[in-house]
C-alpha cells in the first residue's frame, strides 16, 4: 500500500501568483532537489542542510546549464515534517510555465508525480495523523466560513480522534471484562452485574448520540446552503439578493461543472454559507424578459435546499407569480413579499391562508428594510431550532455520521440484549461492530481500496 | 517615496491549493508574525530565530487563543532577502478562509495591507534589483512558454540591465571627455578627434540597433501571436485545432474581459504561444450553424495578428466562402485547404491567382496531414525571415523598446551633428537626452508616479 519512493508536485493553487511552491517528499528528496539547485555564493549543497532550513539559489536546467528560476528551497527532515519523510519545498516563481518546468525538472532528475492527496495519505500511513484528521486538511483548505475553518481545525487536531478513541476505550475495556467473564467463568475475575454493563453501554449510546448531534450543523457549516431566489421578472431579486451581499462578507465563485456560465455567490450568515444560485447567463439576459420565467426556476428548485420566492407587494399576484408559486413543493421555502414600501395591492393574509405551511416575510429591498428578518429566518429555519453557535468537536464528514450511525445502531442492539438478560457472548458480536464501526472514523478498521478512494478526492499537491 | 512599515499580502495563486503563502516583510515583520504564532513544543518564538530557518507551529487568535491554521514560518533577515528587509512567509493551508483569516489576523497585529508589486518595489527602491529586473519578475510569472520563461529568466538575472548599463558606461565616458574639451579648451586633456567620436557614437548605435532588433521576437515570445481560425460551419476548424492542439502543448486560459465566456487554447508552438481565439459559446452552439459565419469571422478577423481561413476542398469554394475570403484584407493570412484526402472540387491554381499575396496549404486535419507543413508555415510568417533561436538578451517590454528607440533617435542626431564638424556642446545635448531615455529602462531617470504606475500592474503579493 505504501511505496516508499519519492514523490513530487505543485502544491500551490493553479494559477498565477507571486509565489509557487513545488513540494517533494520521500528518502530521495533533498538528493533529488539538490540535484537541480545551484546554491547562491556556492555554499554547501541541500545534502549538507540542517532541518528546517531555508537556501537561496537557482534551479538549473542539469544537461543545458539554463537558469530555470530564481528559488528558497526549504528543507526539513525526517521524521519532523509534513509527511514523516525527507521533505523539500522549492519556494518559485508563481507562474505556471516556472512551476511546471520545475516540476517537470524534479521528476526527470528522479521523483514520482505525486497522486492527488498522496502527501497527506503518507502523513495517514507514517501514523502522523490518524484518518478523520487526514480528512479535515481537505476541510479546512475548502471551507467557507470562520466558522468552517474552526470546526475543520478542531478535527484537523484531533478533536473528533480524541472523542472516538475516548468511546472506542470505554467499548474495549467493557469487551475485555465480557469476554474475561466467558473465557474463564470460574475465574475470580472482577465481575460487572448486569446494572453495571447496562450503565456503561447508556454511557456509550449517550456519548455517540451526542457526536451525531452535531452533524446536522456540521453539514450546513461544511456544505452550505443551497438557495435559490426564484420569481418573475423585475420582483426585485437582484435588489435582495444586493442587500443581502451588502450586509455579509461574500463570495463569488465557479462552480465546476459542465456549463461555464454558473456562478454561485456565497453569503456568509453568521457562519453559515448560503450559496446563491445565479449564473451569468441570468445577469447578461437580464433584460430578455421572455426567456426568464417558469423553466428556469424549475432547474433552480431541483437543486435547491431553500427556497426564496419573492413577490412584488405593489403589483399584486400576477399568473406568472401563481405558476411559480405552484412549483414549490416539499422545500424550505420562504416567502418574500418585496416592494413593500409602495402601496401593497398584495393581500398577505389571503396568500397565508392558501400556502399555510411557507413562512412570509415583507421586505423593501432597495431601501434594505426586512434584510435582517429575511436573515434570521433563514438561519432559524436552517438550524431548525437545534443549537447553534458551539465550540464542542462537530462531525461534517458524511462517512463519520455513517459510522456513527452504524455504532449507535450496534449499541441500541447491545443495550436490548442486555436487557433481555442474554449471555455475555450475545453481547460480545456486537460491541465489537460498533468497535469496528468507529474505527472506521480513524482508518484503524479500514480497508486499502476505501483509504485510496478517500485520498482520491483531496487536491493534487496536498 | 519608500515608507518604510511592515506590509502583508498573501503571495500565492487565488484558489484552493495545498499550500498557500502569507508574506509578511518590512521592519516588524518578525515582530508582527511571533503575536499571533506558537511554536511547537514551546520552543523559542520568532524573533530569536536565526535568518533562513523555518518554524513550525500554530496560528492563533491572540485573543480568543483560538488555533486559526498549522504553518510553518520561514524567517529570513534583512539584507539578503527578497525585499532587503526582514520577511516571514507564513506556509498555510491554501484555502482561501485560512488565508483570509491569517491575513487579517497580521494586519491586526501590526502590519499593512501590500500594494500590488509592493515587495518586488521595495526590492528595486533598496537596491537589489534595477527596474528592468523588477518587470522582470512579471514576466517569469506569466510566462507562456520555456522559450518566454528564459527570456525573462535572462533579463530577472540581469541581462538587459548589463547591456543597457554598458551602453550608458559608453555614452557617460563619451560625454564627460566631450565636456571636459568645452570647460578646458585649452587644458591638456587627452582630446578626441571628430573620426574617434564619429566611431564611438556609431559603436553606440549599432548596440542600441542590435538590443531592438530582439523585440520583434520579444513581443512575439512574450505577447503571443492572436491567431482566428475563420470558415463556414463544417469545414474542419475543430479538427484543425485539435490536430494542432494534439501536437503542441497547450494550455488553455480564460482570458479576463467583459465577456465570461471567451476562452483561449495556447498552442505552444516551438515557443512561440499561439493563442487561438475560441469562445465557450461557439463550441456550445457548433450546431446553431445559422450562428456561425461572416458576423462572427468578422468579430474574430478585428483582434486576429495571424488568419488562418479554412476551406473545404471536397466541397469546392461557396457563396459563403467568398463572403469570408473578402473579410480578409491586410492581415496575415493563410488559406488552409482542408479534407484533401476527399476528392478535391476545388482549383487551387485558380484560387492561387485570385489571391496572389496569400500563402495556401493543404491539410487533411482529421488524417493529420500536412499540419507539420502548416505550422513551420506560421513560423515562417511570424518571425518573418528573422532569427529565431537565440540565447542573448532579448527586448520583450514595449516601455524598453520605446526608450531604446528614443535613444537611438537621439544618437541618429548625434551622428548627424557630428558629421556636420558642429562643436562639442551641440553634440552633449543629444547625448544627455540618449542617456536619459537608457536610464528610463534601469529605472535611475524615472519619476516616481511612473514607477508607481509600472508596479500597480503587478500582481498582489509580488
Amino acid at each position: 500500500m505504501y511505496s516508499k519512493d519519492t514523490i513530487a508536485a505543485i502544491s500551490t493553487a493553479v494559477g498565477d501568483g507571486g509565489i509557487g511552491i513545488v513540494r517533494v517528499s520521500g528518502p530521495e528528496a533533498i538528493k533529488v532537489v539538490n540535484k537541480i539547485f545551484k546554491s547562491y555564493g556556492k555554499k554547501k549543497g541541500l545534502t549538507e542542510a540542517d532541518t528546517y532550513t531555508a537556501h537561496y539559489g537557482h534551479i538549473i536546467e542539469p544537461k543545458e546549464e539554463q537558469v530555470v528560476d530564481e528559488v528558497v528551497c526549504l528543507v526539513m527532515k525526517s521524521p519532523r515534517t509534513y509527511t514523516k519523510e525527507d521533505v523539500v519545498e522549492i519556494d518559485c516563481h508563481g507562474g505556471s510555465i516556472p512551476l511546471q518546468k520545475i516540476l517537470e525538472l524534479v521528476l526527470k532528475v528522479g521523483a514520482r508525480l505525486a497522486e492527488p492527496g498522496e502527501f497527506t495519505k503518507r502523513a495517514f500511513l507514517n501514523g502522523r495523523i490518524d484518518l478523520s484528521q487526514a480528512e479535515a486538511v481537505m476541510d479546512v483548505i475548502t471551507s467557507q466560513t470562520e466558522a468552517g475553518l474552526e470546526i475543520a481545525m478542531d478535527q484537523l487536531e484531533g478533536g473528533l480522534s480524541g472523542q472516538v478513541s475516548e468511546i472506542r476505550q470505554k467499548l474495549i475495556k467493557l469487551l475485555a471484562h465480557l469476554e474475561a467473564s466467558i473465557d474463564f467463568p470460574e475465574d475470580e475475575i472482577e465481575d460487572f452485574t448486569i446494572d453495571e454493563v447496562g450503565e456503561r453501554v447508556a454511557k456509550i449510546i449517550e456519548m455517540i448520540e451526542k457526536l451525531l448531534a452535531t452533524s446536522k450543523r456540521g453539514k450546513i457549516v461544511k456544505e452550505g446552503v443551497q438557495t435559490a431566489i426564484i420569481g418573475k421578472p423585475n420582483v426585485g431579486k437582484s435588489s435582495l439578493l444586493n442587500a443581502m451581499l451588502q450586509e455579509n462578507r461574500a463570495i463569488v465563485t465557479d462552480v465546476p461543472g459542465t456549463t461555464r456560465d454558473v456562478i454561485e455567490e456565497v453569503i456568509n450568515l453568521d457562519g453559515v454559507p448560503l450559496k446563491i444560485m445565479d449564473t451569468a447567463g441570468i445577469r447578461k439576459t437580464e433584460d430578455e424578459v421572455e426567456k426568464i420565467g417558469v423553466e428556469r426556476s424549475q432547474k433552480f428548485l431541483k437543486r435547491a435546499d431553500l427556497i426564496l420566492l419573492v413577490l412584488d407587494a405593489h403589483q399584486g399576484i400576477t399568473e406568472e407569480d401563481e405558476r411559480i408559486i405552484n412549483l414549490v413543493t416539499d422545500k424550505d421555502t420562504i416567502i418574500v413579499v418585496n416592494k413593500t414600501d409602495l402601496t401593497s395591492n398584495l393581500d398577505l393574509d389571503e396568500l397565508q391562508e392558501r400556502i399555510d405551511n411557507v413562512q412570509i416575510v415583507k421586505t423593501a429591498a432597495t431601501e434594505r428594510v426586512g434584510i435582517k428578518k429575511l436573515e434570521d429566518l433563514i438561519l432559524e429555519m436552517v438550524f431548525a431550532g437545534k443549537v447553534k453557535a458551539t465550540d464542542q468537536t462537530v462531525v461534517t464528514n458524511m462517512r463519520h455520521k455513517e459510522a456513527l450511525e452504524a455504532a449507535h445502531e450496534n449499541m441500541l442492539t447491545v443495550q436490548e440484549t442486555v436487557g433481555q438478560g442474554l449471555p455475555a457472548d450475545f453481547v460480545t458480536i456486537d460491541l465489537k461492530a460498533a468497535l469496528e464501526e468507529l474505527g472506521k472514523i480513524t482508518g484503524n478498521t479500514l480497508g486499502e481500496d476505501i483509504i485510496d478512494q478517500i485520498f482520491a478526492d483531496f487536491c493534487l499537491g496536498k
